[in-house]
């Protein structure tokens, strides 16, 4: 029996350790170094060639690296009898809201603005609205969206929650499905996108939605890039329907040299690191998924192939 | 009777506004614009020149218009029976929570590399450390210390609190006076100061204590300019002894173009905005202490003008 990495471009020795440290035992394979495919039972992928997982006659459920699965759904030669997982974890809700808030707080206190005034000797104080006068909107309601959210209100924003189905949380303004989506949006100021990627969601941070929040607002997608399209927000931006994007995630990874994100004043990219996935922090869970699927129990945090997520 | 505003280079218009709208029948002067010396009773401060204040036969109280009351102490020519005041409120502990916690967000997960990264179009993810991993010591722990430090136990991190009596805060680890200072500073990978300007504390952020510190540490100044000797943070920086310091106060506002803080990769300028004073909310607070002075009560948040704050 082995469990399989697959993750082109990363080192995965300390994920090898991890495991280890938890059940010394567990056979390891590292992709492209496969020893036998026919041990092949389980596999924790990240952005895995396509096609690939359709060659292990013996696997029996596969993992994502990370909190999206988004990349195994897209793979459409992966058996349907392949069940799928995703990790979830204390240390990416952590990592998410503290790159959300330092975005909605560098947003609301003008520290992009201080930050570039640095450069060319600049001291001009600039207003700031309190954080009562500053509505903030969340797409996705889950593991990450729903602590977000919270963490936003204790800080004091007014902060609007939209998700699939009907959601409680204290001191959010929640809408859920299509119909909701317009009310949802009037007066966001801060839009941030934290859903899965799915046939629904795709393409969803487009003009027809900047255009029904607040004038002037802002953008901050840490979901994927597929959520934003990419022209409207250039469109949007020069035609001053929203005044700037935080973008962690993008259609394309590295975000291309020549890309027309690069090098405006009011997009900030940072290199897709809002959650980082810690080898020890899961490790654990990773094991427990294999010995579930070893034994053909039900999965924890099992993805719903129908959903997309 | 009147109400005396000395504000240079600020439009106080709005201050008035204020004023009246708690009590329409206050008279008010604006300097230096004054109609009868001898009716001032009270007058509200921020950097007035110094040996105006013995000017006024019938001043009984003065306050600052901010939470620091220094600039008020420093001036000599001020009668010793006059008592002195200031402003304390709760728009200025969450403005100065926004802006401490942004700062120690920003440092933590490097988004001021990443928005430089970005004018040269450079994707380079960079570690980042959990708030728990991060040791954070806040010097002051009065009004705005306080809060402060407990926001920053509540997002996780590691915090410790320096003041001169001793305190006890939930989560924090305190200590107290100059005897327990090495102590206090053992670790600390970024030092806040929220310190009131005395002489105790002038020079206060000087080499010996960057020393004692973590090495290549941070440190975040927003109580007063003063505090900092300058040339040791240069010398800090350049020998690797500090990695980076976020600063909102400066010895000389607007920091002169020619100063050597400017143009540096890791030194971040703010125009003395972390915790701004609005008329509105503070009005009250105002009118209350004008009134308690011409009545001959106690003021409310009285300086101690022996301790100097
Ligand atoms: N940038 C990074 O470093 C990073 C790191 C980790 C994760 N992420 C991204 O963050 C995403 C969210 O992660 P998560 O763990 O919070 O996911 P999750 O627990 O599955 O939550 C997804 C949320 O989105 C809602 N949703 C799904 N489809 C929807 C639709 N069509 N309309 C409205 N709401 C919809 C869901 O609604 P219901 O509650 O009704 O199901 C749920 O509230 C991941 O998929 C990944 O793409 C990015
Ligand atoms: N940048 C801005 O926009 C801005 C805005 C507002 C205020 N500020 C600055 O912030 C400062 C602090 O304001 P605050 O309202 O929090 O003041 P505060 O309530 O008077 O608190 C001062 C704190 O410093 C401690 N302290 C004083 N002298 C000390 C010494 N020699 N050694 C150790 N600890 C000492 C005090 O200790 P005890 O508790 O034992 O008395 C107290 O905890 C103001 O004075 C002002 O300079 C800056």
């Amino acid at each position: 029996m082995s469990l399989l990495f697959i993750a082109p471009d990363r080192d995965l020795s300390s994920w090898k350790d991890a495991i280890h440290s938890v059940d010394p035992n567990i056979e390891i394979d590292i992709w492209p170094a496969i020893q036998d495919k026919e041990r092949v039972q389980f596999a924790v992928c990240w952005n895995h060639p396509k096609h690939l997982l359709d060659g292990f006659p013996n696997l029996k459920a596969v993992s994502s690296l990370g909190a999206g699965a988004d990349h195994l759904l897209s793979d459409e030669s992966l058996p349907k009898s392949i069940d799928i997982c995703r990790v979830v974890s204390p240390s990416l809700v952590q990592q998410m809201k503290e790159y959300i808030l330092a975005a909605v707080l560098n947003i609301q206190r003008n520290f992009v603005r201080y930050i570039r005034q640095n450069d060319n000797r600049t001291w001009q104080p600039h207003d700031h609205p309190s954080p009562k006068e500053l509505q903030v909107g969340v797409m996705g309601l889950g593991e990450l969206g729903r602590p977000t959210a919270k963490q936003l209100t204790q800080l004091g924003y007014q902060v609007s929650g939209w998700s699939r189905s009907a959601k409680e949380i204290e001191g959010v303004n929640t809408f859920a499905g299509k119909d909701e989506l317009h009310p949802f949006l009037n007066n966001i100021y801060i839009l941030i996108c934290l859903l899965p990627l799915t046939d629904e969601t795709k393409g969803i941070l487009n003009l027809d939605i900047f255009k029904q929040m607040h004038d002037r607002g802002w953008i901050i997608n840490a979901a994927r890039g597929e959520h934003l399209v990419d022209e409207d927000l250039i469109y949007a931006l020069d035609s001053n329907i929203l005044q700037g994007a935080w973008l962690d995630v993008f259609s394309e990874e590295p975000l291309p040299d020549k890309h027309a994100f690069w090098n405006r004043e009011n997009v900030i990219i940072t290199p897709h690191i809002a959650s980082i996935t810690k080898p020890n922090e899961v490790a654990d869970q990773i094991v427990g998924n294999y010995k579930r699927a070893l034994s053909g129990l039900e999965l924890n945090h099992k993805v719903n192939r129908k959903l997309g997520y």
